[in-house]
């Protein structure tokens, strides 16, 4: 961090226009649910209207899920150095059943807020931890096993359901609303996300809320295979130092172009600040890997890491909000030698750190030995576990293996275990495997973890493609979306390379953006399809602009068309650049269509048995002219 | 064209030196036939040896299948005035069926040929054609039928087999043979392509080899769902004008990153003089629709086209040596009202022409009505043809409707006779389809049209991602081709928003490279995993060069690895950028794997349950300093 000036955060810490102008053509739109104070957001894409020989036809707007927060409603006041607004505290506080705490209980947690070295560095609000009053789970497992719909619930299904309920009963959406039956693999979807279903569903473990009560800023959302497949995305400092306000920047782009949950993975110094920053402006679920942290805490020598020192490590991040940890309590010590033969051994670094561990000291994986007890830490603070593959495959060739499924399996007993403590529960996926393998991996992980989330990393389907790992992953995560993965974790193109910068990361989500809206469609989620419909009506009718807004990039979109046909004239023009003016398929089609609607098309099969001849000089005359003016 | 200087072709024609260096560590390697004349190409990446604290172990060298045709050959001279050498009229003299002409005899090409106004743009060493004599059958599917196995039907049986023989024989590849099982979808791959089941796939129509007698150039390929799948690219000037330079620029491009094929779609001015550089240039078999060149011959006016104008396109562009034309004969006048719903209409360029045709003269598709007349030049020159989707859905909502699969169907009869003239047959596909609905049409297209290969178009898997649309289209490119399409046509970024540069070309190539890769090894393809191996052992032993050297785009892999770590000291470094040198779980595995090795790691289990303490204290002992210096 020796980059930064001493003063940078509190005189200059500030977004850049990139990260938080608003969406063309969009607004912020708020709806409420059954209490003043749960206002779920969405963005709203308007749309012009379709020009033709009459009346101009109307387009509505179409509704877009929305994870970028605060940072695109014009009206809202960001303020980096104050955090995001508290959207839950009154929800908790009205709960009674945890307490506000004087101050951290951590050691490490005590220690860093009393360094007077770290003045500069530190967020400068910070609220005190909160966690459950002795004797309460405070878990969204807990409420949902005893009934309860939660605000968060609420809050969920409203984000979930995209106002699906009013759009049916708007004519004006019935052509937009039209889908394609889906295939997902007997289940299928529920046409109304209702609160009643969020709760069933995180009761059952099928779903997860991650949602750290002291994480009050985010903006609740679910994770299970029955509702929208999500993304994750990865940011985090390492070997190149990056400052805090970079990391702030990176965590606001992410959520800005899709994505819904952000793994803090930083590995290099002043992790515990960073973590704080991103956490108060943070509307997304912010992970960790708490097990980086304590490698840092004894030098990077794994053998010489405690449970103690991990367990003050998982308090310390709690007591700050962090929403899910991986923890890689799956790694039993008799699965390592499994990995001896393997072409790419362990790849996982929480993986190699424990295995490291396991063979120095002869022992069971101590977050094995210790998962009552961590457990009991989880369900303090509500962080929701996501048990982590440490023996996930590193190429094709170890695809499936025995120490990857070995591990899946225990991975499932410790799926029970938490259960049984409240905690919600998600498991992690590999990793590199082909397309004849991926449907496997799906199928065991809902067998033997009882239905948990599935979260996976792609796959990807091939390794021969370093520098486009995003693709190769990509096609295995639309994939093992489809089958019934409910959350996908992000890879850049950088993969396997270097540290991905800003576009590398635009490009990782919008790629992962279109798999889980392709596993969406597959599984025919309702109401899936209404964004294609928009954007293929638009584009069939030369409303550029719409196409431009409707698409997961605008901006790229715009700036891509501008390179060949750069003028405004050329956005309302009746061709596209592929083949200029005087010969364009849309153009022609339009012509075709109009044809056959003046001249009751159903005639035509007759016509052309009687032979007529009058219609086809009809259309010659009316069709002399292809191209019009514009 | 008229941003051309005049003199520019005879001076001035020369390649870039991005589109003809060699890849790094790379050489050009020959297999010869059962004849001196019959020399296959394919690349060779070398590696180096993995550095263990004993003997290095040597790494052999990896065979890539290669497209670039004598352009990457630092041996071979270039001379695009001149053209490449002729490959194959000593084969197509020797079977004495054809003959030689005086010079083109489509009134056309007459025409261009003796215009002085076009002398500056003309190939100087202008070949005369050569097609059957009369009686004579010459396609390469007439001689499979008769049991003749052409010295083509040898070459792609060498090429597609990959020296897989030698590989299976010799020690040093055991371990990089390894391969999961594939799923075919119930016709397993052979473990070997010999010369005569190359010849039985093509005398049963599952497999084209495009290669007109007339494009002697042409490096053979085989395009089937029981070989490699190959991919297609598409260039073509436009709207905004490109030179003939720049055309053949791009086709040696693409068959540098890997495209197996190249369609020629230009539709502006002097196509015919493009495509003749092209074709003495090309390597790669190339493809058009000459309906594109018929329309710029009426100015653009659909309905002014007749079958004898098309016809003599036909001829013209066969006498050059066009490999196939893409035909929409399928397209009847009764399929059109079916797309008067549709959101997306006729997007087909090729669909909408005679749709406009048919409509303005209200007569059958003059292509299936002269289908046979058309059969009877394809064959005299053995121009494969490549039955065009004129209806293929332009969007989702449009995906497997009736008019999609009524054309479809009308493909299946027309395949029936082209094979009775013994033109040899390929199929074109969508488009835009949702994941749950591409495998129906694979299973229909092999069911109604005879198992004739599948040449699809994507499809794209949602329609939101406009500036990504090689990334939607490439995911549902590696599912079609994974159910048995036996040809991906490509799709750039630049796809509905505007034309490609040679970047995204490049993008566009390896995004399909990535997905026919992707098919093959799901398909269980016999050594479609060794290259896969070989760069993740590479990348597990830090062997950064050969990790780069193996990937489809080395120069991206070491230019984003660079960003990172620039410095050479890097390149073999035991650590990599995601991590630092202190903390990387490649090094840990590494670690963990010779320490098994060292300590029987099956008694690892017994050690614990003995509680034996002596090999952790060893353990810790040796594996104290994690990271050495490099």
């Amino acid at each position: 961090m020796s980059a930064i000036p001493e003063d940078f955060v509190h005189k200059t810490a500030q977004l850049s226009e990139a990260a938080t102008r608003p969406f063309p053509n969009s607004r912020k739109v708020y709806v409420t649910g059954s209490r003043p104070d749960l206002r779920v957001p969405m963005r709203e894409v308007t749309q012009s209207p379709t020009l033709t020989s009459g009346e101009p036809e109307e387009n509505p707007p179409i509704p877009v899920y929305d994870t970028s927060g605060p940072y695109t409603d014009p009206e809202a006041s960001i303020d980096l150095m104050a955090g995001l607004p508290d959207l839950r505290s009154g929800w908790i506080e009205a709960r009674g059943d945890t307490e506000q705490l004087d101050g951290p209980t951590s050691a490490f947690g005590r220690a860093r807020q009393s360094d007077p070295a770290l003045a500069h560095l530190r967020f400068e609000h910070l609220r005190t931890p909160r966690r459950a009053k002795p004797g309460q789970t405070i878990t969204q497992m807990a409420y949902a096993r005893r009934g309860i719909i939660t605000p968060e619930m609420e809050f969920v299904a409203i984000r979930e359901n995209m106002r699906l309920d009013e759009l049916r009963a708007d004519p004006r959406y019935a052509k937009l609303l039209r889908q394609h039956p889906g295939n997902a693999f007997g289940q299928p979807l529920p046409e109304q996300i209702t609160p009643e279903f969020v709760r069933d569903e995180v009761a059952r473990g099928r779903a997860v809320i991650p949602a750290n009560i002291n994480h009050p800023e985010v903006e609740p959302m679910i994770i299970g295979r029955n509702f929208r497949v999500k993304i994750n995305t990865n940011i985090g400092n390492s070997a190149t130092t990056s400052s805090i306000e970079e990391e702030v920047e990176k965590m606001v782009w992410s959520a800005r172009w899709g994505g819904d949950t952000l793994m803090d993975l930083s590995t290099g110094k002043n992790i515990h600040e960073t973590r704080e920053w991103i956490l108060r402006n943070s509307p997304v679920p912010i992970g960790t890997v708490p097990i980086y942290q304590a490698l840092e805490k004894v030098d990077g020598r794994p053998e010489e890491l405690t449970w103690e020192l991990v367990r003050d490590t998982l308090i310390e991040q709690a007591e700050q909000g962090v929403d899910y940890f991986t923890i890689h309590a799956g790694l039993l010590l008799r699965y390592i030698p499994l990995t001896a033969d393997r072409v790419t051994g362990i790849v996982s670094r929480g993986g190699s750190i424990l295995a490291k561990w396991c063979l120095a000291h002869h022992q069971e994986n101590f977050l094995y030995t210790n998962f009552e007890e961590l457990c009991e830490i989880l369900r303090t603070y509500d962080v929701a576990v996501s048990l982590g593959d440490g023996l996930r495959p590193g190429s094709l060739a170890d695809a499936n293996d025995r120490a990857q499924f070995a591990e899946l399996e225990t991975l499932g007993e410790l799926t029970r275990r938490a259960w049984e403590h409240d905690v919600q529960v998600m498991i992690e996926g590999p990793g590199h495997v082909p397309l004849q393998m991926i449907q496997e991996n799906v199928t065991k992980e809902l067998a033997d973890c009882f239905e948990a989330p599935f979260y996976t990393l792609g796959p990807l389907i091939t390794d021969i493609a370093p520098a486009y790992d995003h693709i190769t992953s990509g096609i295995g995560a639309a994939n093992i979306g489809w089958y019934g993965t409910a959350m996908l974790c992000y890879v850049t193109p950088k993969e396997h390379l270097g540290l991905p910068d800003k576009e590398d990361v635009r490009s990782g989500i919008i790629t992962y953006k279109i798999a889980a809206h392709g596993a969406d469609l597959g599984k025919g989620l309702p109401g899936a399809q209404i964004q294609d419909n928009a954007l293929s009506k638009a584009r069939f009718e030369f409303r550029w602009e719409d196409q431009f807004n409707l698409s997961l990039d605008p901006e790229r979109a715009r700036e891509f068309h501008d390179r060949t046909l750069p003028h405004d004239s050329h956005k309302v023009a009746h061709f596209c650049s592929m083949c200029g003016p005087h010969f364009c398929s849309m153009k022609i089609t339009q012509d075709v269509r109009e044809y056959a609607n003046s001249q009751k098309i159903e005639d035509l099969d007759q016509a052309v048995e009687s032979g007529m001849q009058e219609k086809a000089r009809e259309f010659r005359e009316a069709g002399a002219e292809l191209y019009k003016e514009v």
